[in-house]
């Protein structure tokens, strides 16, 4: 446990290597925090759920930190506006390192002393939590950077994996096991193991491809109402969006800001940074449909995943007989039951062993800012 | 199919025979619409898609309704912003009525000749549309009706029915059958007649009564934020909210805005007029759930229906192999199948005959101006 | 005064003469107000300030109105909220028109004793108070209307008058007597009578052009920086303007919404409906500037005016001395005197005998819906 | 001019040296700006307009920069949205100060070689620029720390200085002098040197007081609209102010934020960060008026001013002849001349030698983080 903690503990910090120090503190929208929050919050996180209750000898590194860097956790006293993250200049990107020093060690001498029950329960949440953040930290990051009109490169992180063939994946109709089962961490979002029945249907192998969505594009993708929801097709016209997000027009190609700084399109790489809104008008030109988060989990052992986190047509919604844990940690799921999508899979942001077949992820149908792509389905 | 063409067009007059001119005109947000249009507009649906069509001879009533009477339909021509729908003075009440006796003439002309096939299936669509229409003017004009400090009477449609007694129907495990089947009319929505898996679950024979949820208002059910979802929680700070639309506070008590002005609470009725966001908060401070909208149609057969509509935990999404119709009737339900929640059932203001055990309604999660109740359920 | 109040009244009433019943409740922005509610709440006046106090066998014709159609007095009660006041369908047109006549029989009753001192004060003042709502009646009622795709006539007032020979007339510098002096009524803003010292200048005895303006609009008046404000330019790019409020562009010429409906631009004509910001760019553009409200006050005699409210470079501010009068009646003017520019003149929608040369008349530099215009002054 | 250029130039620096690096970027609302952006702003105006141009040898410091910290001078190229200034992480702090330092070098060389005529005339400009600049820059860190809920200390400028006895100065009627006349510097905005023509009236010679201001707000000040401007109202309403910004209400007196955190209100001290909209309604209570910025000028050298900018009641206009220069300089301050007050004297934030009595300042009525305060007038 203890070496598993400053793995992931280390891997953080390892996104921040090539970071000025002027670039920890941005935060462009409301909706993405500041690189020095994601580091401090996810600190903050081991010293209010473990090191207090757990280690009678532990004193705060600092009585403000808990109102400044808790987030949603309404239970644990009041909060800083979360558009204002960005506008706490002090403590600085040196106390904040400090304080994950200071925090680290703490945890060090705890979890030398042994992990057992409830605490290595604790400990592996929070490890999960920071590895969420880990991703968001990227995500955020790119950006935030993106509003510089300079297009900064922040670290060699390569967007753009391998592919496979295109072909598609039969599945037959029949019940289906859903959710988490057996050893191992998971969400409280993934537990109810249930069993689903699916229809027949068809499952690309592969995610559509940079140079698929320029078809749509080109076709007249973003001009055409019949392509879209009501509320994705407002979306356009208020936003006047016509390529995903980071795209940028030249002549006649595009070019696309990338965690290198600004980049040609690659056509084989799989399209991101698509709303769930361009996810579903994509399907809907194409002819086919977006899966269920069930189809989904069912036939993940089929194909590849894990460079885009995919889009799926279900709303995040609990599983049968969720229920959430009682106390702060408890909020940590059901509360954000509405008004969003699910996505499965992974992205190439997304933190090494973090995800899993049964991970539910989840944004509202605008977000963009995630490595989001799109694998297509079709009914028999 | 004359006769029936005949009710329902004739209904809709009733409902507005206590009306002032004036009351014809109001839009108090972009979310209702005048009554004056609801008139229109459902004409023009029956002038655009059958008489057009169908009727060679039919020459319209005036060329510019098209463009104002018009309503989500994007394939059919330019629309008047939905805003601007309470400016529209002109054509006047007096006009609106000429129109509809005008269509009217013409489509008893038209089905007098005959109601097969294709004709049969848009006229029947046709009066469904209407229905909708019905309910909403009755709703739009108690929304609008509300912003006059004097709350004036509209109508005699009583908003309280008698209520049953008080248990829990169990349902045991099994496949269910869902969605529409048979003869009749239905919409799109409710096709892909199919079949799910239900847990066991029970489910309450009777509605959460208004006595029922003042309790939750004094045990601080709009100051806890451990209730709400995350986003139910923010539309609580934002609009300050601390009881359900239409009820006002005096010194002990409640009193509660009606299609016949301002009422004491009666403590037995049905709540009425609450968002999703207070279904779910509520039915998470009294220790149970909302139904799925599975649940709730396995389950209906079992249970007195039809004063309220009501929550389900279910989001609007599509049956399988769910197909949009072809062309503009076609934009009809797809399209709005992101960001709403499935309410079941029917309501005092829906239009008699209307509804059926596998209607699927919807709205969004912040709307309470519908007569809109809850339901609860408890797993096992 | 008998006579002079009945004239007045009935002006009022001969301004709505060809509406539709429908056209009285519009209220399509917060800042224009529905006929309806200038008809009641020039009635509440004569109402509320005169026969209440002054009558005392006077009631109320209901006593909900003094609470409907009170306007920014804060020391008379609640108000209904500015933006709500096109929801107000009942008390009904007919109801109103009746109140009009409840309280005009008492005004004669009351005007036939006898008019001396106070009373005669507060009646002049209330038929000043009426005289600036039947102009706002139809720049309101005008501007309400454009909202309805139709375009429809409103009455017969011509907005183009006859023009004159264009001149320059010389200014010496000197010491000019500003304000209201003598016999007759004015209103408190244009006390404080005295002097100000005025440098020579030129200003033109006629008004710009709608030819003039749609030279300007050529020569990319609206899309260069430099002939605006910064607050004008902000205000050009948030709105898209490109021409004066009612003009629509053809193939190569303009059309322009007047109270007869759509008409073809008519060169000659004085150019209306331009805010504060386009009438300094303009001038800027052109190579003069507006005249101040003391330049314009001390040249009138000079010039023909009373087509076009003119724009003046003054802002609305206290005249020396200036006092407001205590009580209800004394919020009139000096609680307008920030934010606003002062308009000079009178328009061909001002009642007739309403203005005179000290007459300050004041909108916001973005108002556009009255009829303003613009004289050119240059220094020398 | 050397040695002026340097002093000045080296006291911007000296406003820095107790920041931390992660204060540099802060921006808290769009009307203020980061430290870094002011330091790099002044420093492109010395590049732009004064090296370029007069220098031939001269190479940019970077390419970029022109883009990055240009203001509001449209007629140089495009511009980073005011909003995002605070979004520029790169170039960094470090960046910036060599950029400060390269063009310093450059201008020392090129004002040993002469400073005649043009050069002189810009080189004064931009020092007054920058002058201006170090006040808000002060100003500006002020209220973004003020969002830290630490509430930091960030120098040692002392914001409470002695005061004088209280007593009026009697001014009688007549002709004066307004406007910049003589050698040295002075703005666009001061010229057109003229006569005014001043009734008789009397000026404080001392400053409203935090007790005076203190016994305004117990007396309900922020309570009674009559003694607000209709605007200034409806700001009280909407921003729910009941104090000065930066007062923050403990059990039964008020604490202050100043420049070095958060410290007990000085009775004595002069009230400093009203809006004109408080300003107005607080003379209004006590039964005085605020000076016209002719009154004031005319009496400023008969009292001690320069610890608060003291709010006039006269708009920001043009005085007689006003001629905004050909160019971007020209741009400077005609085009702000609209819905923006003046204010006269200095603050404790100004620079050294940077007022005079012709200066005047200017805001928009609801501007509060500035230091401004409060003199009374009464008529005669």
């Amino acid at each position: 446990m203890l070496n598993n903690y400053l793995n992931v503990r280390g891997y953080t910090l390892s996104l921040c290597q090539d970071l000025q120090n002027e670039d920890f503190g941005l935060q462009a929208e409301e909706f993405v925090s500041p690189v020095k929050w994601h580091l401090a919050h996810t600190t903050w996180f081991f010293e209010t759920f473990v090191l207090v209750p757990h280690q009678k000898s532990y004193r705060l590194f600092h009585q403000d930190y808990s109102f400044l860097f808790n987030s949603y956790y309404n239970n644990v006293g009041e909060r800083v506006p979360r558009a204002h993250r960005g506008l706490i200049s002090r403590p600085t990107v040196k106390e904040v390192f400090a304080y994950r020093k200071y925090v680290d060690a703490a945890m060090s001498s705890l979890l030398e002393d042994g992990d057992e029950g409830e605490l290595a329960d604790l400990v592996t949440l929070g490890l999960h939590h920071e590895q969420q953040h880990q991703e968001l930290l990227l995500t955020d990051l790119k950006y935030n950077l993106y509003f510089n009109p300079l297009r900064p490169s922040v670290n060699d992180i390569g967007e753009y994996p391998n592919l496979y063939e295109e072909d598609w994946i039969e599945m037959p109709s029949g019940m289906h096991k859903i959710g988490f089962q057996g050893e191992g961490f998971c969400y409280d979002n993934e537990l109810g193991f249930h069993e689903v029945f699916l229809e027949p249907y068809a499952i690309a192998d592969k995610l559509v491809s940079n140079a698929d969505f320029e078809e749509f594009i080109k076709d007249g993708g973003y001009r055409n109402s019949n392509f879209w929801h009501a509320d994705g097709w407002a979306w356009v016209l208020q936003t006047g969006r016509e390529a995903p997000l980071y795209w940028e027009k030249n002549q006649d190609s595009y070019s696309v800001y990338t965690l290198q700084g600004t980049k040609a399109l690659i056509p084989d790489a799989p399209v991101a940074h698509v709303s769930f809104y361009e996810a579903a008008a994509f399907a809907e030109w194409a002819g086919y449909r977006l899966p269920t988060e069930f189809e989904w989990e069912a036939a993940a052992p089929s194909f590849d995943w894990g460079s885009r986190w995919e889009w799926t047509q279900s709303a995040y919604l609990p599983y049968p007989r969720y229920q959430k844990a009682p106390g702060a940690i408890g909020e940590y799921n059901g509360k954000f039951m509405i008004n969003q999508m699910v996505l499965r899979g992974a992205s190439v942001a997304t933190s090494p062993h973090h995800s899993r077949v049964s991970y539910r992820n989840f944004f509202g149908p605008e977000a963009q800012w995630q490595f989001s792509g799109i694998r297509l389905v079709k009914d028999h």
